[in-house]
């Protein structure tokens, strides 16, 4: 077949066929990918196919690519996808835009990584067809046309079998031949559509790669995290707190709206270098020392400290947890005291000195006196690899399927790759959290090794400019594979804006982080606005990592019902259990910041305005975005205060606000498009 | 070995071991390229590689690339590179910059292509010293770390057999075990260069791709064209030039200070369906055809045609332009008149109706009744490829080395691929411009392809806001791999600007054209400033493609002395010798654009205002890029008038200017430095 002879010395120079070119030589695939119909520029596509984006089940996956070919001929272009499962391709057709630009989209519809490719060809018929009709319409003749119509068609008659193709081709034997009847029915669509399915596709061309999208659950996406020391549940200083007292506390977090309740480590905790309150370097004989150095006599990364109480309890908590709607997610703490079992059990899997003393942890001049480092490479490997894997399967069984993982940063990115695919292969519920607040591009990395989630820079980022230039920034490219996690608050993190700030400021940055980003989530304490700092430090006094603290959730001055108000708003309204949907508005004032989250469909629109300034009231001229709705600048837009409760009307598209700290420092509205105000009334 | 067992197993996981892994799956390897270290935003890397970029003979190439590891090990890169036709790679030291930012260069030194990778690893060494050196400046004890030191040092020595590190070793052994000196020798920067070199290199990582860059001659992208019709050269109207007389008209050219001079086709003139003056359907018995009707009784691409003299004489006329300076470029024009011997001798090459006629050319429902095009796919491949490379190669062997391309976006483009390469090969000093004006993935998928030079939208960028958005884009990543070619006018093409502009106009478009890009070009009549159009077209009445023109070469009212002036310019200020170096500047008037063109090293700066209406007076405040001197908003800097010849010192970043189309439509001022400044006092 000629047709074949040239498909065929394509393929010769496309890097598959590894015999002849070595697909690592670029420049051997830069003059040999491209056939006659070109394929580029497909997006979503992150470092050329090496890393994976990331959707959670039931997205709409939408692929866009630059197609073209020589000359005038019609080109057609199809999607292939399939789940990881599956060696046969899906197959949608692509729709032709603007500027050469081809799309197509696909529903997720499998808690399994995806893969997705483009086909594109040149299709003789439906060009054959074009160029008819253009002499048709010019009043040519096209008696020579008919003809080749007919010879395209017989020559897929000769190796068609379907029953369909069959009955056209005799409909069209059956009419007088070259009679204006058959060039009708040739030209007609129910042929082109025939002939698209059953003709040879014609230069045919395949993307060169097969790009992946990793599919999880919708937690990863959207989630509102709570996290407690169980320790410190008590209510009673002089008792140390249990997982009994945890269940006790259920009710409380649910009744905020949060559906993850995350704990630092609840593992035994060491006695040797044990550091005291403050961070002290000697332990009074009474403190707990940190939930970090985790490791005992009694038990490492697989135990319990016992003072939390049993496996058992555990399990029960976390059957509880789930009855609240609340899922317990855990700490995976890549580190070691000096009396955890495994320094006994596997001295060589550690790093010990010619004088034949373990390896504290350190970071030059600093030294963690506390704590130990495990090797990762070299004779421990991969047993090392295994034994952490086992941990997380073992936490895995017990019923928790979200990790928060502390400074994975410090651990080799090949390791985290393979952790993570490990577990998921397992266990596609799975979502890993990283907790890294490092140099930017090795938190992008450790997103696009497989971390489902991302701790960010969002507790440093105050000022309108920096709010909204970070928000671009994880809206942008950044979004296909890094889905943040706007943490108010951390142990470790007691930003300088709330110790300053007051009450004002705690609802600012609430709102903050739960209306830019669908994962947020504060460390307890945040709700009463705590914030007593290590003088002059980002940190806290008398930090809960050192020790037991008790509080009285009902002290005055709690901004309790705005985190409540918060998490049902945000379950309501699916415009913000997303990121990437941010329009930033005008608002002229540098310390008012506005924004609208908006539903890929419209259908949801919460519009944002917040005073960043906690202690004075700030005014400001700002935009409603009554474009979004199709609405003129005089047009009119039915709002609802989600605070409030109220509706109201907003006439134009221009309007001023006063926002007081001391009486409302933010303000939530749904904008309601003219469908959704229908709907309502 | 335990570091092998770690290595191998990261090794196991790239894809360049196929048995393992299929390279095509994108997502597999998204897994599994990156190693403990990271290397990834490769730049310049073009479509992921699969686009090789685009260079000249002597250019450094610098590459950058994000680099970093986990922890606080110090990492070492290093740039590799090598000739196509060497295996063994060069390597260049890597040096890191801002934000995980590596970036390192080498020089382009053989018109070769060359390929460049990176490879990244952690420095036990480097990181030992470099701890040691802090616990040292924090007065801690460390008699433990010069142990380790001792170790490293010792384990290189149990394999290394250079005569140097023996002697450091040496050296080492003779100082007291412990001492000062000890340790001091072990942190000298001899104890590291030397470690570095022979300590074996951990966690070693290769980037996965090897990138291409072209190199191609510096006529790639600095030069300057000038068109004509060898047959309107005879100065009679009655009498077909030909190439003698063209020889008489090399002066002229070089005068203008023109390096290339490019003929439209050259070949016998078919005389079936010829088409008559201003393209009419019927030729008048003495009407000479278009040059594009390719192929007559007497021969076709390879052939001349027999008015314009034999192929000794265009031997001759080739080797009178050389000497002049003077570099000849013809038309490559993949069509054929019905008369062409290719027809005769290969009917199959060429479609045929159903009726046994021979296709015409066409765009539905227009129709070229005087070409046919050939066929590049079924039966007809190879065949068809490699009788058009023997054309190519025919005209190299008469000492053509660069060829204008007509419409390469009517053909395929694996057929250009192959085509230049094939070429290029042979000969890699022959340059092929890609006459597209078409849509704007084609245009750039072109210059992809291989085409060293590009026409481009010149012609129809006339305002401030589309000439600055333009060369934005051609200086991006564009810049990479399309080599722009600024025509002001082609046969084809009388810009409706220049239809109404009269003489400033032409000042005007000369001068953007020769300033903004290095690659410019005119046909010829443009220094006379012809612009009569064929009524409401953008061509020119009495097209020179139908007839043989004579023109007034000393006609009033022309622009030679400004061309002449521009191409001196050109030749002697190297910043206008490439197109991506622009530094738009602020010139409030929407009607003057301003800009300068920097050589890297900042000792070559023009600076170009441009009057863009060619009808008033305009002014306006504009600036002097003084910061790109190092000079404050207040400080003063030498100019020279490079029209007028004359020097005058500017004081101050901003300034105001008139210009009046009149008088002066255009400035041109070179800025000296304080170092070329003094250079020339």
């Amino acid at each position: 077949m000629p047709q074949n002879k040239f498909l065929k010395f394509l393929l010769l120079q496309q890097p598959q066929k590894k015999e002849s070119i070595s697909p690592r030589v670029a420049g051997a695939s830069a003059r040999d990918t491209s056939g006659r119909v070109v394929i580029e520029s497909v997006s979503p596509e992150i470092d050329g196919g090496h890393t994976a984006i990331k959707r959670i089940i039931h997205d709409w996956l939408e692929i866009s690519a630059d197609i073209f070919s020589d000359g005038h001929d019609i080109v057609m272009a199809e999607l292939l996808f399939r789940a990881s499962d599956s060696g046969g391709w899906h197959r949608v057709p692509m729709h032709k835009g603007d500027n050469d630009r081809w799309s197509g989209r696909f529903e997720l519809d499998r808690l399994l990584p995806h893969f997705y490719t483009i086909e594109a060809w040149r299709d003789p018929y439906a060009s054959w067809a074009d160029e008819t009709r253009k002499k048709i319409a010019a009043g040519r003749n096209f008696t020579v046309e008919t003809i080749e119509g007919l010879q395209l068609i017989e020559s897929v008659r000769q190796t068609c079998d379907d029953q369909r193709f069959k009955e056209f081709v005799a409909r069209l034997a059956a009419l007088e031949k070259g009679s204006w009847a058959q060039t009708e029915l040739m030209l007609g669509d129910s042929a082109l559509a025939l002939m698209s399915i059953f003709a040879p596709r014609s230069a045919l061309s395949r993307y060169p790669l097969e790009l992946e999208v990793r599919v999880d659950r919708g937690t990863a996406r959207f989630s509102s995290w709570y996290e407690l020391f169980p320790r410190s549940q008590s209510g009673d200083a002089c008792r140390h707190g249990t997982f009994e007292d945890v269940m006790d506390h259920l009710p409380y977090v649910r009744d905020l709206g949060f559906d993850v309740l995350y704990f630092p480590p609840i593992h035994p905790i060491g006695m040797t270098n044990r550091k005291g309150r403050n961070n002290a370097l000697v332990a009074e004989p009474d403190d707990p020392g940190s939930t970090y150095a985790i490791g005992s006599e009694v038990g490492g990364h697989t135990s319990i400290h016992p003072e939390l109480g049993s496996l058992d309890d555990f399990r029960r908590l976390v059957a509880a947890a789930r009855a609240h709607g609340i899922e317990i997610a855990l700490d995976f703490a890549v580190q070691f005291s000096l009396d955890h079992p495994w320094i006994r059990e596997h001295p060589e899997w550690f790093d010990w000195g010619p004088d034949g003393s373990i390896k504290f942890a350190e970071n030059p001049p600093k030294k963690y006196e506390d704590i130990v480092n495990i090797r990762f490479d070299g004779e421990v490997f991969p047993a090392v690899w295994y034994a952490l894997r086992q941990v997380v399967l073992f936490w895995l069984d017990q019923g928790v399927k979200i990790f928060r993982v502390d400074n994975p940063h410090t651990k080799p990115i090949p390791f985290w790759k393979w952790l993570i695919d490990e577990v998921n292969v397992i266990d596609r519920e799975v979502i890993f959290l990283a907790e890294a607040f490092t140099r930017p591009k090795m938190m992008k990395k450790l997103a696009k090794a497989g971390f489902q989630q991302s701790y960010t820079y969002f507790t440093w980022r105050n000022t309108k400019s920096e709010l909204v230039s970070y928000m671009v920034e994880l809206a942008g490219e950044m979004g296909e594979y890094y889905r943040p996690n706007f943490f108010v608050n951390t142990p470790d993190i007691n930003p300088y804006y709330l110790q300053a700030s007051g009450r004002p400021g705690f609802i600012v940055r609430a709102t903050l982080a739960a209306t830019l980003s669908s994962n947020w989530g504060l460390y307890s304490g945040f709700e009463l606005c705590e914030a007593g700092p290590l003088p002059g430090r980002e940190e806290y006094l008398n930090s809960e990592k050192y020790e037991i603290k008790v509080r009285n959730f009902d002290a005055p001055g709690h901004i309790k019902n705005h985190i409540r108000a918060l998490n049902r708003i945000r379950q309501e309204n699916p415009a913000l259990q997303d990121w990437r949907n941010i329009l930033v508005l005008n608002a002229w004032n540098d310390n008012i910041v506005a924004f609208a989250k908006l539903t890929p469909a419209r259908d949801n629109c919460v519009m944002v305005l917040v005073n960043l300034d906690p202690h004075n009231a700030q005014e400001c001229t700002y935009e409603v975005p009554l474009w979004e709705f199709g609405l003129p600048d005089h047009g009119a837009i039915e709002a609802e205060d989600l605070l409030l409760g109220i509706g109201f009307t907003l006439h134009g598209k221009t309007h001023r606000i006063r926002l007081d700290p001391r009486e409302r420092p933010v303000v939530l509205w749904r904008l309601l498009g003219r469908a959704q105000a229908e709907a309502r009334s």
